[in-house]
């Protein structure tokens, strides 16, 4: 097989390791004759498969045991609907912190439901930093605190974790989750969508406190009660079993990698080569503030936007895939995940460096 | 690779073929060094596999122009919520037939939307037959008409289609979708699960008719409004990539069996092969009525129940798995779904007789 290196913001790529271990199995899971998406999501097997893969999230992760590891559907924009129905708890009014297009579109939905106080935004410059903890507005009587610690689109990644007080702190940690080590017991729930740092499209993570659950609004989908979800073991009704099973694989991966420390060093090392390379050569430009740089996803202009076409063809012939900004914004951006491996950071720097010799 | 019949009523067996592919080409799709689930949903790659699967499920099923076909997460239990809140289209009241576990499902979540009017139940014979047409009480004011066609747990499928005029008729296809050929366009809208005759948990294929949309009560989540699915073609959100594929080489492995007529035939002759074996063995009995009985999930008993555990020992050394009934009725069961083989039902028939004779 001839893998190349893929920058997609997601899906995005998987490390080698577990899709060749994945294929390999895919036919005949553990000699039984079975794929592991042909079993039960209750038998013996796949609960064991489900276990693991929930307690080695727990081991990466550090989560305490006051909070429930949801397996969920529908993606993270499904949770954009779900924090209000469940976490508005008899509430009528949210703070939703907005530093980009993801920020947006989980106001645009919680809208729907509550009194929404925008505690802070960073609209006016274009989304290229984020608000710091004094720039927030954040009101006594909210039932709950939004924020998205790093947006895909815009590559604006907070270098702090907002302090809400008693407040519950809620994180779309769809595109850096597991990335680096945080602090699970500063927030009351973390979501992340799976198809960037976790698996396939087709799961969400949640990770929520106990405390919080069990108080929906009238009218929540019972697969969007997250207390059902909960006291079922994320089998109320039949769960995406080969999506949990490829997330656990990662898991493994991760784990035989040295964890979320070693993953934090690896991803600290490929983001500074990439943005020094960038902040030092005059063809190529990012807008962030640099306390705010995204260590996952690297938006990137060149000095000549008419080159565009052209670097996105020459880099797919070097084997680098995937190149372009998101649909809304144009440009570039190169996304780091963690299974990006710095080898393919070294050769993306390496082919802009040339490209820009030949064009600038 | 060796592989066993399994039984499972779902996530249940996917054809051998299918599988053995999705695992050959799972690391690098179609020699792009990427696996398909690395692929931006909007990459031309993709759209390109998430178009032919859809257009090879128009073609097996003969779906009219006036339907749209959408590829959502979350599984059935999800639809038990968005049929309400789609359908009822300013309407207060919905007709439901109850004729199993599935059915009881349906009715408990629509009854927190809108009023129910059970039109016709067979709990009454412990949901051992489906009532027939004339046993149907429909109102005249009901905004659609929602029915089972095949309930997986009892073991019961509908022998008609019930007529409904012109009320809509809305129908849980889950467990045996594509075991025959229907007409769609008799049909408002038809729901199905993937993880039974379609591919993997985690996908549910909805197939509706065009003027149904566009009428949502309030607090729909954005996730579960069909409009909002079929105007951005199932990607509003990041669909799941993956089982959308898996889905698509199943729809051209049942094109290459002859479709959903050869199915159907295939399906007729494991079904009488199988009852027809219990009929004339005293040592096992189905209580389901004859003209009821499911062509996909047979469930039966044993002459004693002492034995179900040594029944379900020994078929497993036999390589036939997964034949406990389900958790809520005990005895056994065996799903027969399109990728289980007739050699299949020829090695567990077999294996029925001599388990008779050494134990009856």
């Amino acid at each position: 097989m001839s893998r190349i290196f893929n920058f997609c913001a997601g899906p995005a790529t998987l490390p080698t390791a577990v899709l060749e271990r994945a294929g390999g199995e895919l036919a005949d899971w553990h000699g039984t004759g079975m794929s592991i998406m042909e079993m039960s999501h209750r038998s013996k097997e796949f609960v064991g498969v489900a276990e693991k893969a929930e307690q080695d999230l727990r081991d990466l992760m550090g989560i305490p045991d006051n909070y429930k590891v949801l397996f969920m559907q529908g993606g993270a924009s499904s949770q954009f609907t779900m924090i209000p129905m469940n976490l508005l708890r008899g509430g009528s009014k949210a703070d939703y912190i907005n530093t980009g297009q993801w920020s947006t579109k989980a106001i645009k939905e919680a809208k729907r439901f509550c009194e929404v106080n925008v505690a802070a935004s960073t609209e006016g410059n274009n989304f290229t930093s984020a608000p710091s903890q004094a720039e927030l507005n954040l009101s006594p009587d909210a039932a709950y605190v939004h924020y998205t610690p790093n947006e895909t689109i815009g590559g604006v990644e907070f270098d702090y974790v907002p302090d809400t007080g008693d407040v519950p702190l809620v994180a779309d940690y769809s595109s850096s989750i597991l990335s680096e080590a945080i602090d699970v017991s500063k927030f009351g729930l973390i979501y992340a969508g799976a198809q960037k740092n976790i698996g396939p499209a087709g799961l969400c993570v949640v990770i929520v406190r106990e405390d919080l659950l069990g108080n929906t609004i009238e009218g929540t989908p019972t697969m969007f009660d997250y207390k059902v979800a909960a006291d079922n073991g994320s089998m109320y009704n039949t769960p995406p079993t080969y999506s949990w099973y490829l997330a656990g694989l990662v898991f493994e991966w991760l784990k035989e990698q040295g964890g979320v420390e070693a993953m934090a060093e690896l991803n600290r090392r490929k983001a500074e080569k990439l943005y020094g390379f960038i902040d030092t050569n005059d063809f190529y430009a990012n807008p962030v503030a640099k306390n705010n740089r995204s260590r996952m996803n690297v938006p990137f202009t060149l000095a000549d936007a008419g080159l565009d076409k052209t670097f996105l063809a020459e880099s797919e012939q070097a084997g680098l895939m995937n190149l372009a900004g998101h649909r809304s914004v144009g440009g570039m951006r190169a996304s780091i995940y963690n299974a990006v491996p710095e080898d393919g950071v070294d050769a993306l720097i390496a082919f802009m460096a040339d490209f820009a010799k030949r064009h600038g």
